[in-house]
């Protein structure tokens, strides 16, 4: 593949900022694979535009309507999916698997919302509930709407799903009837690129898409309040974007869906051999490796009851060990690099981190890697590692720090669920927990005391084996974020992820003008 | 009265600051009612002891056993009703009227939420929407749910609603099974210590209510994921507390209603003499002095259709010629001063800087008032003032800078609804607008430009002339929030308000175990 350079798409036009830009490289190789910069480009003109002519094309539109834009959109990374499959393996260190778990999810979730578009038929605006009596008459009527925000929402995406995690964060905003622009991270922003290419190809309605390619440069000092914000990375530039001057004053609402600490605990009932362990071993071993661990929901902490933690970490071990690590490009390889020279690094230091709580039970991360088809010393690598807490409740860099990659560590508890539940919670909130056991009584008492630090529980049992997607993966139909150290965001949910981006009022007044404007008359 | 010492109720125990503390006054006659300090208190402690034993008190309850629990809340605050009203006519500046407003409003929305609870029932969580299907076979299933946070909720209130302020965020955490730590306006602080003495001696759970009666010292610093901010008042406080260490760090959720430039627009097909205009004349009249116009729904910009804008004038002037000002203790007087020096400073600078958009059409800010009952030169006394804005479209202060007293402009505009919402939303986003109307087609216009911009749009009509409350009475049913300038929150509205301290939950599993979890299984 020659060397690209990625444009920016703002005010209805491509643009190159000035200068050498960004440079994104094949993390398998590190060889150059694109340039990316935004300098001197106009993000006030574009949020503008984006705000002016992108809203009022959308507003127009009903909502089946934009549900049709959206299955336009669909069709049109559905037909280009080669390509942007293409595109990850060559940056983004991906498998072709791994690569397809982004892409087919970015075209299912607007798939998704383009169908729930269509359900919603042809109101502009949702109410919210039912009608209420207001005072001692009848008369004076309320009823609560959702009408589309007037501003721009901002999307801005973590370098683990380029496509995926553009289209889920899009697919609510449009629906609802708001704008977006988007900016990837710039690492692995060649498939957010090539994938905007595409879908501007396909003629969307004006406005309604802009894409950042590169630095986001003084995009979010042109905030206004009907805008939103939306984020999926660290904590740190979360906590960033929260206390931005202009988010603050404009009161901006802003999604954070950040670190995650995601726990995955295992039942007492849980016998080696059963369904259910074969379905925990199964799910673990794919959340750990699965794009190389970068996955805001992959397993961080498998709490395993005491006496059955050896032969966890045997049966673990025994998977982590049929890992062939290299280039993504080839067929045979099962897990390539981390994205970036900063994730390495990140990951190393990360690592020595948890190593204060917790030995080293399978990999080596000192090991000189021999990746199948890397020149000796290329590229990010990283092997698949496994670690047991040494005092499980207390572990601070295990419940606390994130290490995003094929890294994870073994707590060992009781088997009590109470135990369980309070060790979970110690890491401060997270976007998904899980629990494989066949005891009621052991997962609903488990699943209560996890579920208010999480968005999501996910149940695994024996008979689930042959139906679970593993925790792992982002369904549409269920919310996606969590409390405290994960963010405090929510995404997606249905419906749910729509109201996120539009405004809910109250419209008080006689009853037949609100029943009317609303559209809420009883038929 | 003799001067009273106020306590903070913290750690289920009275406790009272060091050192000489914050003088309370009454502001009508400037004489000392009360002292606070909270200096030397351990709200580290406090918060811990909420968070533990009076989260598991109020988790262990099901939600009709909430609903009692505020029941008994609303009861014991009916019975001391005299006392509480008794409270702000000293030290608030208030009316009879305008304290019952407040104390019969806390009342109110106490028992709204008992019955509330009722009405839930023997459960201890909420399902959210319907059961889903997740993928091909119906036996993996999904189900979201609110379950309570393990945190404390923290509510900051505001001078002006010492009572209801409490109430209305207290009923919604308590009954959603969060404990909660309130704190009002030093400044105005004795209605709500009074009314907190009621409530622990009428003997609430312990650990489910403290109360800050002072300053908030490290209050924030002591926030932990689980917790939640709901704060009421200035915008410029709104923004210290959002951005704050923990706040940010922790992502604690932040409610924040802060300033509003509430707007009321007058239709241009009501006439001088008609029922809709009697209406708008009513209300306005009442949202502009009713507790000095310190009310945060209070009515700020009037949109008037530039030929009636002299009628209009005419007609509120006198109006407000027969508003008699002075200390409200007596029976007579139907405004009272301002609630504190500072606040008299703010509207005395406010006033300034509407000034340099707008014209004083009805009383004079540098009036000599000889308020009745008072010693001439005491108290924070402020003439009703009514201005009209030079260019409508050009008035920067008017449509930015909220003056939190009886003050109101009058913008003139062409009467078309669609530059009405343009006017309208030039304020930024705002807690509620009024519209005024008896054209269908208007009022709609109107509605759906401005609802955007604002949590609640009140319809006056002909039709609810006998019915209508007045924009500015906030009703439990209905939310009560406003995007941008006025904070992105939003409270109340029935079982809505009750989330905002619950975690929405997906539970991902076996059809029968999530359904039998959840309580949501078909009968």
């Amino acid at each position: 593949m020659t060397q690209v350079q990625i444009e920016s798409y703002l005010s209805g036009r491509w643009q190159a900022g000035t200068g050498p830009g960004a440079v994104l490289v094949n993390p398998a190789t590190e060889a150059p694979v694109a340039s990316a910069s935004t300098v001197g480009l106009d993000f006030g003109n574009a949020l503008a535009f984006a705000r002016t002519t992108g809203g009022a094309e959308l507003r127009a539109l009903t909502f089946a309507q934009r549900g049709a834009v959206l299955e336009r959109m669909s069709g049109a990374l559905h037909a280009a999916r080669e390509g942007l499959i293409e595109a990850q393996l060559v940056n983004g260190g991906c498998t072709r698997g791994d690569a397809k778990f982004d892409v087919d999810g970015a075209i299912g979730v607007l798939y998704h919302y383009a169908e729930l578009g269509k359900s919603l038929g042809d109101r502009r605006l949702l109410a919210d509930g039912e009608g209420i009596q207001l005072g001692r008459s009848p008369r004076f009527w309320g009823q609560h709407v959702y009408v589309p925000r007037r501003g721009v929402a901002v999307l801005i995406n973590a370098f683990n799903f380029p496509a995926w995690g553009f289209a889920e964060k899009a697919a609510c905003a449009l629906l609802a009837g708001m704008p977006v622009i988007t900016k990837p991270a710039t690492s692995t922003a060649l498939t957010a690129y090539l994938a905007t290419k595409v879908l501007v190809d396909a003629g969307l309605p004006p406005g309604i898409l802009s894409f950042v390619g590169g630095g986001s440069g003084d995009l979010l000092d042109h905030l206004q309040g009907q805008d939103i914000l939306s984020f999926t990375g660290s904590a740190n530039t979360g906590h960033k974007l929260r206390s931005h001057r202009r988010v603050v004053e404009a009161s901006v609402p802003v999604n954070v869906e950040a670190d995650s600490l995601n726990a995955a605990v295992l039942g007492p009932d849980v016998e080696l051999g059963s369904d259910t362990m074969q379905l925990f071993l199964r799910d673990l071993s794919r959340e750990i490796t699965q794009k190389t661990g970068q996955k805001c929901t992959a397993v961080r902490r498998i709490f395993v009851p005491a006496e059955r933690v050896d032969d966890v970490v045997a049966e673990l071990s025994a998977r982590f060990s049929e890992t062939v690590i290299g280039d993504p490009a080839l067929k045979e390889v099962r897990m390539g690099p981390l994205a970036s020279a900063d994730q390495l690094r990140d990951v190393r230091a990360g690592v020595e981190r948890l190593q204060k709580d917790a030995t080293v039970v399978y990999g080596d991360p000192q090991a000189k890697l021999a990746p199948l088809g890397v020149e000796p010393g290329r590229g990010y690598f990283f092997p698949v590692l496994l670690l047991k807490a040494k005092n499980s409740a207390h572990s601070p860099e295990v419940h606390s720090h994130e290490v995003f990659g094929p890294v994870a560590t073994v707590l060992p508890y009781s088997g009590k669920a109470e135990e369980a539940a309070e060790l979970v919670a110690l890491g401060g909130g997270g976007l998904v927990a899980s629990i494989f056991s066949d005891d009621r009584d052991f997962t609903e008492t488990a699943t209560l005391g996890i579920a208010p630090f999480h968005g999501r529980v996910y149940l695994g049992s024996a008979k689930v084996l042959e139906h679970a997607m593993g925790p792992g993966l982002v369904l549409p139909q269920t919310i996606h974020g969590g409390p405290g150290r994960a963010g405090g965001g929510e995404e997606l949910g249905g419906l749910r992820g729509v109201e996120h981006f539009m405004q809910r009022t109250a419209i008080q007044g006689s009853r037949p003008i609100v029943e009317h404007l609303t559209g809420t008359k009883p038929t």
